[in-house]
């Protein structure tokens, strides 16, 4: 019963196996390997985007921080939900390394910005054109979100056209939200500047990609990236990793099966008199449920986490308590069926 | 008719007296020279605060950036409210100071926080206590506000006690706020970690005084004025000029006079039917007017800034416009009648 | 016949089945799993430092930084030999982390800093004691050096007694600096503050150990190391590296055979006429050999770097040319003799 | 007897009188004034610079790091002279202001860059052509140099020729420099990208110009100015004292004064057998006298710094000492004679 997130699973076997395979000799270090190579090519056909760079990376938190960090002066504004990643769980990462940029923030609806509240504040903010305000720089949007919500092609072409800036998008679940949405990896990201594409977790030990579809990030992104730490040394594994997880279209498969634990996760908590707090689109589950539930279902075991201020675990048993529930590649309908036994038992 | 802003007047005579005075053979340069020496001691007195630490600064944003740097951790949390000057107007200095510390912003009542909003948001920032989260720092607080409301001595006690955090307080228009409170020097800094005292706006020819009520930021704040390019070398000028400023309430007198005016032209401005936008406290003065009074007041000279998107000139001529009208210590009450008059003829 | 760089060689079947082992099941993240917990008391034990602190890393350079970082203010400098990492292949990472800090480089006898420069540079910048200054903060020193000297214990407790600064250990090719010096653990790291502790290089996929022995940079460590992207969340897969690599003293096996390799490369390079440019105390071998040598070798297939200045493959065949030659833990004495083999016959 | 520093020098009477004027009514902030626009104009013609932008500044140190953040990358280096005082009296300033750019000392000859040791510093690092490596960004020179030496134009073409980089001029003592080389203001800065050019040293209050004779700079400069806070409000003033300064060539007579003080006192100093420790080209004399000297000196009042390390007025009353003497617009051929005198008699 462990749903506390997505990265507590291990790795996908076929990934651990790719490691095992890529452990073969010598390789040029600093990603000049030929899994990097392959990696790339494999990267361009999937989002038909033959210009883009790609570069293996091991955190999200790097990834996004690099990319952004050549996306905006450190003057400049970054746009994002207020409940991004990078504003949330990244401990002042953005401002780090751009050297000073901030991140504006959007209430949005649910875990989504909308492009209306995003034009209005792009549109003052370069209205004022005056060396003492920040000018816009870049938009960042997370999907999956951090709660769970997906931002369709539609949706992303929206916020484009709102903005008018170059789009990063936090793809830490990527997969999920591809599996969710239906769509082409074309259409999910043909609005795209760059893109964090998170393997880690959906089943890799630590992957993610860098992809910048807009080359000419090239210089400040690779800076940003040697500068950072982020530029590892036998970078084969990483590529490895990707290359097993896109193999034969894994990573969907993957992604499918966690967000159809999700949405039965969702209908059993809904039969047992939980509110869903969130729309339930992936493998992230945000569910009201009364503290005597959260305090049986611990206590035979279950791992997830409370959220939010005032989920303490003692006090009124009947009050509704918001806790996050995700399912990974790894969850099993026995282990949600546990669970559900647990909470409602 | 000039109420662009209380930064476009000159120098009052009796400091720039004192300058002339203060241009006497030699003396040692950066701050260590008598006229610092004698302002130090006369700040303490001022302030009941013998152990406060007093720098002649020349810039507000240079003197608020180098106080929060020192405030904060590049990962810490710095809570001020939405409109605040660094926020809105220094560029991202406060990240650039401190090396990656983040604004969050309050909405606030009107343009000032409120002590609720701001426990909330530092409790939940406290209790996350985790790595990933940035943890809170510091508050800052601008006052007179960016539009002019005033925060009294309970309000600051109110906005320590909810936070439990070093406050800031950032007092470009320390004087107006203080002719407005009433307030002895004392009970309106008694809750302060660090003052950026600014005599620019109320007379001075650019004089600042940054002051640690807290010395233990002696290093940090030397360290940032310093690296900054703030430590001047003939500070002699600087603090001879507020010495001036202070000598005899001079600096009282001004500000009681630019308040008068604010209060003479709010008055003008409801008879006139326009709108006040917030409370006039002091000597700002934000109010909604129709359209062709705002074209014809400027057809006429008056130099004053539109507020806000959407306050184009042209369009119908009865929509409410926002405006803001700023009073200094040379307006006077003749300046007043013709701006309204030239608003309302 | 790869001699291009340790970083090369692909991961120690040991290393590679442990990875397979940790794959079991769930685990907390962000090193909150028992593999990180037990790496910290296997170190501890080595160290004989009950009260140290182990972070699971992955990236030397990021590692370095975040270290150093948590030694320094922003306005500090830090000492390190001219030919340090952090100076020459970190694409300014530590001014970056620290907000400012400098390094100050010491030219050193061979590629090792001598005592008295440093006593010199340091009292010399402390007697200063102006704001203006830049206070000394820290020693960073590698060992192996760069060029492979090796610091014995005694020498780092030369440096620390001349600078009477914490003291950073880049330990890149700790493994190796420990298996040329005879040292037990404790003695070598007994002056030291804080030690980046490679695997990587010798043996690793990527891993490295960030320990503290001064627990009180805990809180700046961490949080460098979280918004500088490495705070990983699968962090029981680098733990479990360096745990095998310790596992049965591996590392040192491997070390010791890599550093025999390189004294037996050390010793045929002499004996076809090439010059060692530094002592030869681990596995990294420079020499001068003849243009001809070097344009045949690699015509053979020989892969190794040129080094330093006017090193081009065109020219006069009889001029002697700088070369970098490095054995790893894979190198075999095979290779040495086909390298040697293929650079004279 | 005053010789500690040109800066504790007073205002010179006709700039004092030009703050006067200045103090005319109302003026439109942050250099959009009529001193500031006459400024702009009257400096490119000084230098027959039509394209050059003109900020008034206060702080030298200030301006150095903004410029010098406008003309480098975070990852880049800027080259200058270890003495520079960029590096040693800016407590880190041009690695805060570009965050994380690196300066590269060049011993050179005397206080003076030479074009070789400057050439194959930046080949070298030209050549690395690694993201690891730093790539050359600028150069910065000082002239006066920070112990008084000359670049005459000559010079500074050759630096230019042997680097092929954007160079930075410090002029502290720009007006000392041009005295003391009877070059034109255009020769003497034809070469550069961007200039500091300082006044306060030579009779100003505080007042320094940034030149942009490269306009591309031009939005990373004003970003660094505002959000480093020095875009000042009262920009009149700032102007006002440069014109005043330009007007019917009071810079150059001055500086002419000031250099001339400084042979007669060299002159002096050799009389009594004193040592120049470097060249006396204008206003700055390094000298090496006897420690009793010193005593008696400053027993009688002289004021003047003791330069580098053991220079205590306590030891061997023969020993030499080394010595800096600062002469500035205000200084007198008699105060030389009572210096000489205290010094000798």
């Amino acid at each position: 019963m462990f749903f506390a997130s997505d990265n507590t699973s291990g790795v996908h076997p076929k990934i651990m196996e790719a490691l095992v395979k890529a452990n073969d000799g010598y390789a040029a270090p600093y990603a000049n390997d030929r899994w990097t190579a392959e990696l790339t090519e494999r990267l361009r056909d999937l989002f038909q985007a033959p210009d883009a760079l790609v570069y293996p990376m091991v955190s999200g938190t790097g990834t996004n921080a690099a990319l952004l960090a050549a996306m905006t002066p450190p003057w400049g504004i970054v746009y994002c939900h207020k409940t991004a990643h990078i504003e949330v769980d990244e401990r002042n990462s953005v401002p780090f390394y751009s050297g000073g940029a901030k991140l504006k923030l959007m209430a949005g609806e649910g875990s989504r910005m909308t492009p209306n509240e995003l034009r209005t504040a792009v549109t003052g903010d370069s209205a004022r054109d005056d060396v003492h305000a920040s000018p816009p720089a870049a938009v960042s949007l997370t999907n999956l979100t951090e709660f769970g919500e997906l931002y369709r092609p539609a949706d992303i072409a929206a916020l484009a056209e709102a903005s008018r800036l170059p789009l990063h998008f936090d793809g830490a679940r990527f997969a999920n939200a591809m599996a969710a949405s239906g769509a082409t990896p074309w259409q999910m990201t043909r609005e795209l500047a760059t893109l964090s594409l998170g393997a880690t977790k959906t089943g890799a030990m630590g992957a993610e990609a860098a992809v910048l579809f807009d080359p000419s990030y090239k210089e400040a992104f690779e800076s940003q990236r040697m500068r950072g730490g982020h530029n590892l040394s036998k970078a084969r594994y990483i590529s490895a990793q990707i290359l097993a997880w896109l193999e034969g279209d894994l990573w969907l498969e993957l992604a499918t099966q966690a967000n159809a634990i999700g949405a039965r996760l969702a209908r059993g908590i809904a039969e047992i008199g939980g509110e869903l707090a969130y729309r339930v689109e992936g493998n992230l589950v945000f569910a009201r449920l009364p503290r005597r539930m959260h305090v049986q279902a611990k206590a035979k075991g279950a791992v997830y986490n409370m959220w939010g201020p005032g989920t303490a675990l003692t006090g009124d048993p009947d009050e509704p308590l918001l806790a996050r529930f995700v399912a990974s590649w790894s969850t099993t309908e026995a282990n949600v069926d546990a669970l559900l036994a647990a909470l409602s038992d």
